[in-house]
């Protein structure tokens, strides 16, 4: 019998949108609405959202244009008002400096901060339930928006991830700061930490972070669209072979958090998941599953060797990958 | 924008068990076992507990002999000791009558009490992580137990659906004493609810009350396991086909909460359902959807009318159910 | 050990297109473009013809405006030039009359006959190679067409069902003249044929007489359009629910053939199945699966029994039907 | 329109049997029983046969202990005796020596002859329809055997895959002596022949050689068994991570022909492969798919790259694999 535990805390509720930089603000739209199936829901200048069609909120994706691609920011939407607060009076103490903005499409006010990596982070608890229009409504309406019959379909906005010069630093950052809970990692048998993963909900994880292999701090790895089956990956490998989309790697499984994976380039430079699977946490008091060093030495699940500029190349792209990728 | 809401309670983590009554307690464990691939866990005299591969409690499912097929008891694990305690304090301030357990294969102590509808309910916190026997160890470290490649191959529990004679009444209470949330509900032209689903987690539901057409109190009308995909749900009934297991209805999609469905009759005299799909919950402050007698009418999502005798059979079985089958 | 059996001749290499008559073309061709995803490859004045992504001839279905639906005609391929001239000397013999035709949209000249029910017919030789425009070539080399990621994304032309009179005189005709092969078929205890399923090729099946039971002569039941997995046909049913097209029948399995299918009404007035599954004949000596009148009384494979429609409705329309479903 | 062309013979029906040799036979037959779900239908010294659930003959494989793995014979059945008699013919006409046999479990008299490569061959036309035991017979009539819900359960035996050294060589043999048609190629910018794939029926291909890296006559490289859905590859792929099979590339999709692979190697040192999906072709004066050494260079469908061992390996294995291994 397990010992009596501290309760747990849970102030954030979910991973809400992340915000692309692209090289090519058309052609990364064309690609999520065309080949991913998404639709825009709004825009301002410089900038386009766009959604999946059961994102409850009314965009999971805010693409920007920019002279080069990466992250702009991740944002996590709170259990309440009160739990906003609460986060930022724990980011407060704790010296890390943020900011209020007035909100932005789709959700309220917001408190923006950075990770120690550098990344841009935003926590808000307003928010808006979308209203699709009369060509988007749904004939179930426990749906927030009619499924699209067009390109992958993809589901909804499933995770991040992150390079980082030290996982491990951002990672306790994120368990102090937002209460998220660690729940797979890598170490490395020099103790360090190659990649981890974390969650705010019953979800295995929304937000990774894996050691940037050039050094570089602040770097972007992927964000990742959920579909239903496994079906549905190896049907976008079909239609991304017709678009002409790069595949990097996949379809195949992953063997931390057992998703099915296809990782492709999106036309503005950023890499790009779909995936299904992986699993949900019901246990309360679940402890992180550790992956050594040499089991994570065997690959995916099904044995297949990662490819080397799946470990090596991030956006904004850095000189040193290329010397790395030559010495593979 | 949305005003300031209360901060959500959540003490319970998740349904973790259910006991049900077999009139045939070797068939049923047959059909658990060989049928739904699970395994036995754990043995007592006229009782087996069994479980699915992705279970991390030892046991989801306790079957025991009995006179009439039907439900032992439901459990739901509390989030922690604490939750436990504000749980039992909130019955027993309703002067809802308990007692407490000294737990049972697979998990420490208990607090048992009924619903309103009379049904056994348990709730408990201590347990145990199930640790498998070398031959069910799994490959993959993150997952509980060996994929059994036999029969459906389940995955874990899903969710249990009870008969009420007012289903709001029993919703009422879940919510005040067990602080479960209402995510979809059937409310009748007169006011009343025909069926109301809950959770206690992101999962869309893990109990429901549907409106016993019988009058009786307290009866069962199913339990479900998960498996991954719509496929599986197929390959189920493709099994259950040369097994010569009764398949009342499905597979279909229902309309309500989404779940691809497929409705058995195990040897015990119990309706067994494998289910796939259905959706998360990630909004705090997610409103009730509410079907109205006239949507409820459409039939499932493609269309199909279910079949009279769900509507109207439960365990144990009742002489009303007869005459209401022959008026259909 | 089997007797030696006389060669088998095989003089059809395949179903090649259906003429559909629809009462509202633009309608029609909405809903096989952009619900079933095929493409419109040729027209012509009141006519269109369209193909699925991997049919390799231009056409697989010409939809003809007309006041009533129905079917325009079913044509067949033959394996040779020279096979086509026996099948019309076989005719001949017979004194079925018929007539040659210049050809069509995307073949040769063919020869137009009727069947003992007075369905049209057509076999042809000569015929085109789909060679698509830029817009629509395909990444692999080995498929005729992009493949569409625009609703469901159907394959090719599967199999057409005609209602007879008499099934038995219809099957006898083509074993006959076209030299198909009968592979299943429903034998009533009165010794009289209810459905009768034959094939060109090792498909199990092509085309499908069923009784007619409004006993009119000539109608059309359906024609189905193939998809590589029993999820595509899931998945079909999504679509058709956003589309508000109308669903008659499953997904479900049927017991004859084992094809899992779904049932449509398009809008020009002709039933649609999507189908997947069945399976292929190696075996050059098979022998009919003969399924008796209680086999057939159990319903589909997994129990489903099928709506009366099903059974009664044909296109064009007959007044008879509304007593038949009222009957029910 | 296209020329008139010659007549198709077509005297073979389709892939029958392989006989497979094993380093231990007692595994072997738990691999194909066990993970890949087939049943062992006949028994004699050293060797067992096995089936899967809808092949309509006795077995589809005999597996034989030996020294060695590799193959021992591969069999296909004629349309009718007098196929026999004229494929006899014919290699007499060219001088391939050959010879008579009384049958083996399962098939009559069959004559035996040697590819160009060293190959063993073997035709027959008598044969047997299964008959399966009570415990064995499927729920639904049209099938041969009840669907194993046990491992993979792998539907029939789908293609096997030789090496040659020449597979223009073997390819030639076989349009001559058997009749099979070529359907798709690689032709290396030498304007030598890397891999050939034929058929005797609407399958897309039954037999393929591909060039032997080690400059070695008569090896085996895999044979396949077909499963009906992609989502059957990845589950076969999670079963085999279960039981500790090595998996040596995929599951991913192959460009030529289309189909959806995963290879393993079996305890008694062959390669096998789990498959789904290809293509029927339908067109009776189909034009071979002709693959060019830079097409060819573009890896798998979807991007992977192939690894080598893939490339190089075969059964029995020889020295000069690792020496060409070490090179890449």
């Amino acid at each position: 019998m397990a010992t009596v535990p501290a309760e747990p805390i849970r102030d954030i509720a979910h991973l809400g949108h992340v915000e692309m930089l692209t090289t090519n603000l058309d052609a990364s739209v064309g690609y999520f609405h065309d080949v991913l199936g998404m639709e825009v829901s709004g825009e301002a200048p410089g900038s386009a959202y766009m959604r999946a069609f059961w994102d409850y909120e009314p965009a999971s994706l805010k693409l920007t244009a920019s002279e080069q691609a990466g992250l702009g920011h991740v944002a996590f939407r709170t259990m309440s008002p009160q739990a906003l607060d609460r986060r930022v009076a724990s980011l407060a103490r704790s010296g890390t400096e943020g900011s209020w903005s007035e909100g932005d499409f789709g959700h309220g006010r917001s408190f923006q901060f950075l990770d120690p990596d550098g990344h841009q982070f935003e926590i808000y608890y307003d928010t808006e339930r979308y209203a699709p229009p009369p060509e988007l409504r749904p004939a179930l309406k426990n749906q927030p928006q009619r499924f699209p019959a067009r390109g992958v379909g993809v589901r909804e906005l499933d995770h991040v991830n992150l390079l980082g010069l030290e996982p491990a630093e951002n990672r306790v950052f994120l368990e102090e700061h937002l209460a998220l809970r660690l729940t797979e990692q890598i170490l490395l048998d020099d103790g360090s930490e190659a990649g981890v993963w974390l969650a705010s909900n019953q979800k295995s994880y929304e937000i990774v972070y894996t050691r940037d292999a050039t050094g570089t701090p602040g770097r972007f790895h992927h964000l990742a669209y959920l579909v239903d089956e496994r079906e549905d990956v190896l049907r976008a490998a079909d239609i991304c072979l017709e678009y002409g989309v790069e595949m990097e790697s996949g379809p195949h499984k992953h063997a931390i958090q057992q998703t099915f994976f296809l990782y492709t380039w999106e036309p503005g430079g950023n890499r790009i998941e779909v995936c299904a699977g992986g699993y949900l946490i019901l246990d309360p008091a679940h402890e992180p599953v550790v992956w050594s060093q040499a089991e994570r030495a065997k690959g995916q699940a099904w044995g297949m060797q990662t490819v080397a500029s799946f470990h090596i190349k991030g956006t904004p792209p850095v000189p040193q990958e290329e010397e790395l990728l030559a010495g593979h």
